[in-house]
């Protein structure tokens, strides 16, 4: 058997405790398996005396994870501390510079640096693994790379966000409020004392970034990602799109279009019979739609300490093996550029929520508006709420519209057009539909 | 960029078509993703003149596939022929001892000398592949092998035929005979002529016995399985299942317990809330349980050319990146002895459903039966069929009673005091239900 594998783990949350945790416990399954010992030997944390449960004696110690990544006696850097910039971005540089290989779990270091990163690997002849930084615990990345590569693919969509998965479960089982279930998240340690992050999409925006490209072979492009958060659903969606037989999920969507490739982050309606419907709570989903394979799902935990070490120490041992991948499938000087797919020209189906006042001729002013977009109506739904007496006051009722197949731009334009002519109190509500099967 | 790498594909029925098919549409990418052109030369089928809607006059022909894998200018071996031995065994063999590498899609095969040949490949330096053996498109092969090489497996578990899982399917959805639904499943293609393979759990069994040695690190053991296929099942069980809030789904389980390692493969009872539950039709689902992962799970087709060929040709790209991974994801010299946990000591919930004679007494004769073997009951469910003429005749009245949890002995003990008590009029029903969260 070879010489061991040194490790330096940058990092000592809850996934680097983790991961030398799970390095100690399965260390002779993974040397047989992998043909070669692997041994931490190096960690960089900032505070040294903190207990994380795990005995770190016997290795060497770095305040600073750039001077590990610069000097540390290693063979591989293990990057968790986070973060699109700073030392995270800086120790991986330097490491890779030195020739090191590296794993990291850093969606949003590489949804911004990916492709530079990228290239800094294969001109050192490193690996850079990043498994855990899209769906935790998850294996999509690996299937992209390496399982799916015979494909063209036309689509991979997921549910990369578990805080925001759990809202919208808790929210359509309970009844509960966006706002109860995110004060129920953030008490369980499912979302940030700061959820914005989340909420509203930037977290599965940076994952998809990278599937974007693993799926299209293109370079990644985090900017032009059209993101919209799941804070403006309410249980009157939620409620109204059950009844009409859907259920309401933020989904990351990355699609080849005639025009160019689509990348959208938004609360989705997807049919209750469809498998990512079905996926509740915490949980992640990635669906792959390959013109040979068909559809793929994978499913399981997106984040938490554990799951996601999984994926790290999965990394190391391809490393341990030899198995050397091009960091995004394909080698990072052939990516193709990214062209991108603009909203507007986004076709699809939409659930529309008005406000309309309840006076003779309103719902015709609609009906007519979508007529003049060139919007065919699959559904309407109109159900008075409220009492006798808020009715009397002819106080606005809701009505509930679902187009067949149309563009943004035409939806855009008709409740421009609507709200222009006085006949809803508030802004619609609009929610995109996905095709699925 | 280095030289092709060769191709000998055995077997053009609709895979190896399809195989050929994907290399020449997709060539370009693969070449890019795994460094390497990739080439099929070489290609051996009975028939000569049939036409498979692919080019094949570049490519050496050999009527025999074991003259192909002993003579033919080639670095992989394809083996798309089927049968556990034959022609399927001696080309692999002849393959790997001239130190070809091998890729197959045959189960059988895998099952019965899955060690012998992976001590072959190992001594030659030559990668065995056969992702395409376990659940068609689903790359779970990889996923255990490789991406969950980290973690101590408890149990892994899943749907992977789906013919069974789409007459089970028919029979709820639409209340139809398990006789219909199978005639249908033969028309449609989704079952062979002589359908005993599939109905009755052998197919299953094949491809559990790949997937416990992957889990568990054991040599593979296909003969020790228990397997009961899906014959026995009624509407009337599926209907109470579903009364009760299950499913009845064929499972091939491997689970590790105390006293060994159980593979068994039968009609399961699973909670409509699981996963595993809602995986509907001709699809193919498999979860693994690791202790840092958690539960992952995979869902895709697990037949049919195309999907099948993604991953013969994710096995060939592998090779072509030089990724070489064990066999069995342990060193086959290394594998540990499958240690068998007989079914009697099998600890579940069960499902039974007995025929009772509408008489005083007979019921309370199996309360006692059922007590005497300590044998708890969740629930108990007598509904009266038929009409008041049938009752008047005293026709024997179905009873379906749930256990907790218990052994197979017990519940075995009791059926059998149960029967010899003559209260029932007909063999018991007894299906197990499977924990699962």
């Amino acid at each position: 058997m070879s010489d061991a594998l040194r490790i330096g783990v940058a990092g000592l949350g809850t996934v680097g405790a983790s991961v030398v945790r799970l390095l100690q416990e399965h260390g002779d399954q993974l040397a047989r398996k992998s043909g070669r010992p692997v041994r931490v030997s190096a960690v960089s944390a900032r505070d040294r005396g903190r207990d994380r449960g795990v005995d770190l004696s016997s290795m060497a110690w770095f305040d600073d994870p750039v001077a590990m990544a610069r000097s540390a006696d290693i063979d591989i850097f293990v990057e968790l501390v986070g973060g699109e910039s700073g030392a995270a971005e800086d120790s991986v540089r330097a490491a890779l510079q030195r020739g090191l290989h590296v794993v990291t779990a850093n969606k949003a270091l590489l949804a911004k640096h990916g492709v530079d990163l990228a290239l800094l690997a294969e001109q050192h002849n490193a690996c850079l693994n990043y498994e855990a930084a899209v769906a935790g615990g998850i294996p999509i990345v690996k299937t992209m790379r390496e399982s799916l590569s015979g494909n063209a693919v036309s689509r991979v969509y997921g549910i990369l966000n578990g805080t925001c998965n759990y809202i919208l479960t808790r929210m359509e089982d309970e009844g509960l409020s966006f706002e109860a279930c995110l004060a129920d998240a953030q008490r369980l340690g499912y979302a940030e004392a700061d959820p914005t992050f989340d909420i509203e999409g930037f977290d599965t925006a940076h994952k998809l970034a990278i599937l974007t490209s693993l799926a299209f072979g293109t370079k990644i492009s985090s900017d032009t990602i059209y993101v919209e958060g799941i804070t403006s659903i309410t249980t009157a969606d939620i409620h109204a799109a059950s009844e009409l037989g859907y259920r309401i999920k933020l989904l990351g969507v990355a699609q080849r279009t005639e025009s160019g490739i689509e990348q959208r982050v938004h609360p989705t309606m997807v049919p209750k019979s469809s498998a990512i419907a079905r996926i509740d709570g915490v949980l992640n989903a990635v669906a792959v739609d390959g013109d040979f394979v068909g559809e793929v799902i994978l499913v399981g935990p997106g984040a938490g300490g554990k799951a996601t070490a999984s994926s790290v120490v999965a990394d190391i041992a391809d490393i341990a093996r030899g198995d050397e991948t091009p960091v995004l499938g394909t080698p990072a000087a052939e990516l193709d550029d990214y062209v991108r797919a603009g909203m507007r020209k986004h076709a699809g189906g939409y659930y529309i929520r008005l406000a309309v006042y309840d006076r003779p001729g309103a719902f015709a002013e609609i009906a007519n508006c979508m007529a003049d977009a060139d919007i065919s109506l699959e559904s309407i739904v109109q159900r008075r709420n409220g009492s006798a007496a808020s009715i009397e006051r002819a106080e606005p009722q809701p009505v509930i519209l679902i187009t067949y197949e149309t563009t943004e731009e035409a939806v855009k334009k008709a409740l421009d057009v609507i709200q222009s002519k006085g006949v809803v109190a508030a802004a619609p509500q609009m929610i995109r539909i996905e095709k699925l099967t």
